[in-house]
C-alpha cells in the first residue's frame, strides 16, 4: 500500500514550498519532491534560492560594496588602500546563503509536518480518486495524493540551438558561479536578469556588453523608468545595445564569437570571454509525464490555468512559472497559498494587478500597477505626479539621488493606478504603494499620511501631491 | 506704510518652510522670517537641515560605510589596504549636504513667491486685524501680518547651569562638527539624539559611554525592541549605563569629569575628552516677545495650542517643536501644511496616531502606532505577531540579519494598533505601516498583500501572518 496524502506538491521553489507550508498549517497532510541537488544534498527553494533571486542579491550586494569602495568612498571621506576582489571568499559566501536558504526549507518542512522527498517526480495515472506519482530517487517510491499541485517552475532558455555549457555559454546558473572575472562578457537580452547579472561582473570589472533586439531595455517598465534606468546603466560603463539583431552566437576554442546587425542595419561581430543568454525562460514539464492524465498545456508548454491555478483536470492545480502570469518568486508564493486554501474550502483571491516588479540594478527599479503606456493605450484619463530623488533629504546624505517616483492617478477619481520608481531602495518603497493601492488609495490620500523625516518614503508622498502639482519640496 | 501679509510664518525650520509653501501654493501673500546663518549667510531649514536630521545622517552613512569596511567587508570578498579617515573631507561632506539644503529651500521661496527675510522676529503688538513684526537684521524692518505661524523650534536643553562651549560640552550643534575623533567621548541622555550620535563617534573611533537615568534607553519605544536596540547597541561597543544618576559634569583644563551612581548606588568617577548633552530640548521663544500680544505659554516655556495649532490669540499660529507633541521634523511639517490650509479656509486633519518615529542606528529603528505597553495599561485586548531578520532572504544577502518586525492588532478586529521595528531599513519600511494603519487596515488585510521578493517589506507581511500564528517562513 502507497502512501496516502491530501496534497502532493513537486516542485520546492517558492511557489511550492509556500504551498506546501499553508496546506499544513490548514491541516492537510502533504508531500513535497523536489530534485534539486547541490553537493549531493538536497537543495530545495527552487530557481529563486538556487540560481536566482538569492544568489544574485549576494553578488548584487558584494559588488555594490567592492564598487562602491573604489568610487564614492573618497568622497565620504573613506581613503583605502588597494582594493582587492577575494572572489573565492565572494562565492563562498554566495553558497553558503544559498545552503542557509535550502536549510531552513528543509526546517520548515519539518516544522509543519510536510514529508519532503529528495527525487524526481513523474505522474503516473489516477486511481480512485486520487493521482498516482513515482519518485525517482536513491531508492524509488511511489504515492498517492488526493490533490496535485504542480510547481516545477522555468528553465533558461537556450539561444536557437546552443546549448549552455555553463563555463562560456552562461545561463543565470553558470554566470553566477564564476570564479574569475571575465574580460569581456557579453549579454544577449536586456531583461531583468540581463541587467542585474551584466551589473555584477561590469562591478568586478568585466567589459559587459548587452545585446537587446527591442529598442530600448526593461519591455514591462513605463518608458520613463527605463529610459532613466538606460542612462544611469550606460553612465556607469554598461555597453547597451539596443535595437540589435543577433545572428550568431558561436563558440570558439578559447571564446565566442556575436554576429549581429546594428540598429542602423550595419553587420558587426564581436569576440568575448563568455555569453550570458538572457533572453526568457521556458516552462518546465520535463519528465513530468503530465499527458499520462489529460493535462493540458499550450503551445509554448505552460500548463493551462484559469485565474485559480486549476487545470483541465480535477484536483489538479498548477502554479508560478509553469503557468501563466509574470515568471515572479512572490507571484508563485501568491498562488501557492491561494491553491492551498481552495484545497481547503477556503475563499482566496490573487490580485493580480498588485503584484509589484523590481529589478535590483543600481539605481533599484521598481512598480506596482499599470505603467502609463498601457493605460493611455487603453484610452484612460488619468494625470501624472512626479518627484526626484535629488529633492530628497535623505537621498543626498546617502550620495544616491539618481532616478525619482512616478504616480500616476486617474483624472476623474484621483485612484492610484500605478506608481513607477527608480532611485536608491526603491524595491522597500514599492510595498507602500502596492498597500496603497490595495485600498484603493487615491493620490490625495497618500499625500495625507505623515512620512517619517527623512526617508526615501517622503518621494512616494511628493510624487502623489505632485498628482495635483502640489510637492512641497519641488 | 509697512508691507502686509495675509502670512507671516516666523522660523524657516521644517514645520516653518512647508507651511510658508503651503500658504503660498493656496494663494496667500506670504513672508517667512529666519535668522539662522552658516558663514554669514542665511540658512534657512532650522534644526533640522543644520545641526539635526540631515548633517546628522550624512555622518551616520559616512561612519557606517567606514565601519563596514573594516568589519564586515572581508566577509564580502573585500580586501583592502590601509583604511584612513579623511576627517576634513567627511566633514565638508556634511557641510555640503547641508548648504545644498539651504540653497534648495531659498529657491522653493522664490519659486513659490514667497518673501524670504533673513532676521530675527520680534512680535511688536496688534494693530487692526493684523499683527506687527520687527525684524533686526542688516537692514531692521518692519511688516505687518493677518496670521502669524510661530514656527521657531527648540534648542539642546543644558545640563544644569553648565553652559555648552562646543568644544568639550558639546550639544547636537558641537558634536557633529568634531574635526578630530575623541578618545573618549561620554553622552548623557540615551535617546535618539544620543544613540545616533554617539553611534557615528564609536564607529569612527571614539570610545563612547552612554549615561542614561531611566533603566532602559529609548523611553518611547516598545519594550522588546528597546531591548533588541540595547543588546546589538552594546555588541557593537557602546558603553551603556542605564540607571545612572548623573551627579555632577565638570569642565577641567584638558577634559571633563562625570561624577555618577551607578543603578547599585556606587559613586563612580569618570574622565572624558569631551561630553554630548542630550537630556532633551525645551522650546524657543527666545527674543519673541510672545507677552507683546497676550500669547499663553505653559510652566515649560510650549506655547499653547489646541489641536488644531491655535494659540489663545485669534489668528496666531504655532506649529513644531515649540508646541505640545513629538518633536519631530515630519510632525511638523503636518502641523504646518494643516495650519496653512485651515488659514486658507480648507479642512485639514493631523493624525498624531500616524506620526512614525524613526531612530538611525544600525540597526534601524521605526514605529507607527503604540506600544504593547501603553495598550496593555489601557486594557486592550491584543495578539502579537513577530518576524525576525533572521529569517528574511535579503536581510540575509545583506549580511544584516538583526532585529525583527512586531505587528500589534487588536484581539477581536484584527485592527493593527501598532508596528515596531528594529532592522535593517527600517525606516523605509515604517512607511507601509503607516499607510495600512491609515487604512484602518486588519493584520490579515497586510498578510493578504503580495510583497516582492526578495524583499525587507515581506517581514511586514510575515509579522502580520503571524498575529494569527501563520508566519509562512518561520
Amino acid at each position: 500500500m502507497e502512501p496516502v496524502y491530501d496534497v502532493a506538491v513537486i516542485g520546492a521553489g517558492p511557489g511550492g514550498y509556500t504551498a506546501a507550508i499553508r496546506c499544513a498549517q490548514l491541516g492537510l497532510k502533504t508531500v513535497c519532491i523536489d530534485d534539486w541537488q547541490i553537493d549531493g544534498k538536497p537543495a530545495p527553494g527552487g530557481t529563486c534560492t538556487n540560481v536566482g533571486c538569492i544568489p544574485s542579491k549576494a553578488m548584487l550586494e558584494a559588488s555594490a560594496r567592492y564598487e562602491e569602495t573604489k568610487t564614492v568612498f573618497p568622497s565620504f571621506g573613506i581613503q583605502v588602500g588597494d582594493i582587492r576582489l577575494d572572489m573565492p571568499q565572494m562565492q563562498s559566501r554566495r553558497a553558503a546563503i544559498v545552503k542557509q536558504t535550502n536549510e531552513g526549507i528543509l526546517w520548515l518542512f519539518r516544522k509543519n509536518r510536510i514529508t519532503f522527498i529528495s527525487g524526481k517526480a513523474q505522474i503516473a495515472g489516477r486511481e480512485g480518486t486520487g493521482y498516482c506519482l513515482k519518485v525517482a530517487s536513491d531508492t524509488p517510491q511511489q504515492l498517492m495524493a488526493t490533490h496535485l499541485i504542480i510547481a516545477t517552475g522555468s528553465k533558461p532558455k537556450a539561444w536557437q540551438n546552443l546549448p549552455f555549457d555553463e563555463s562560456v555559454i552562461l545561463s543565470n546558473t553558470g554566470v553566477l558561479a564564476l570564479e574569475t572575472v571575465p574580460k569581456t562578457l557579453a549579454v544577449i537580452g536586456a531583461g531583468v536578469v540581463g541587467l542585474e547579472l551584466g551589473s555584477v561582473w561590469r562591478r568586478l570589472g568585466a567589459e559587459v556588453t548587452l545585446f537587446e533586439s527591442l529598442p530600448a531595455i526593461l519591455s514591462g517598465a513605463d518608458r520613463e523608468v527605463a529610459a532613466e534606468a538606460q542612462k544611469q546603466l550606460v553612465r556607469q560603463g554598461l555597453n547597451l545595445q539596443t535595437g540589435v539583431s543577433v545572428q550568431s552566437v558561436q563558440k570558439t576554442v578559447d571564446d565566442v564569437v556575436i554576429r549581429y546587425s546594428t540598429s542602423q542595419g550595419e553587420m558587426k561581430k564581436d569576440t568575448f570571454d563568455k555569453v550570458l543568454i538572457s533572453i526568457g525562460r521556458v516552462p518546465n514539464t520535463e519528465g513530468l509525464d503530465i499527458e499520462s492524465i489529460g493535462l493540458a498545456a499550450n503551445d509554448k508548454g505552460f500548463i493551462q490555468v484559469d485565474d485559480q491555478c486549476r487545470t483541465n483536470v480535477k484536483n489538479v492545480w498548477a502554479i508560478g512559472d509553469v503557468v501563466r502570469g509574470p515568471m515572479l518568486a512572490h507571484k508563485a508564493e501568491e498562488e501557492g497559498v491561494a491553491v492551498a486554501e481552495r484545497i481547503a474550502g477556503k475563499f482566496a483571491k490573487v490580485g493580480f494587478n498588485l503584484i509589484p516588479w523590481v529589478v535590483y540594478t543600481h539605481p533599484e527599479i521598481a512598480w506596482v500597477g499599470q505603467t502609463e503606456e498601457v493605460l493611455k493605450a487603453a484610452g484612460r484619463d488619468i494625470k501624472v505626479g512626479k518627484f526626484p530623488f535629488m529633492a530628497n533629504g535623505r537621498a543626498r546624505t546617502m550620495g544616491s539621488t539618481e532616478g525619482f517616483v512616478k504616480t500616476i492617478a486617474d483624472a476623474r477619481t484621483g485612484e492610484v493606478l500605478g506608481v513607477h520608481m527608480i532611485g536608491p531602495n526603491v524595491s522597500e518603497l514599492v510595498a507602500e504603494a502596492a498597500m496603497a493601492m490595495a485600498f484603493h488609495a487615491s493620490s490625495e490620500d497618500i499625500a495625507c499620511i505623515c512620512h517619517a523625516h527623512p526617508t526615501l518614503s517622503e518621494a512616494v508622498r511628493e510624487s502623489a501631491l505632485n498628482v495635483q502639482s502640489r510637492a512641497l519640496n519641488l
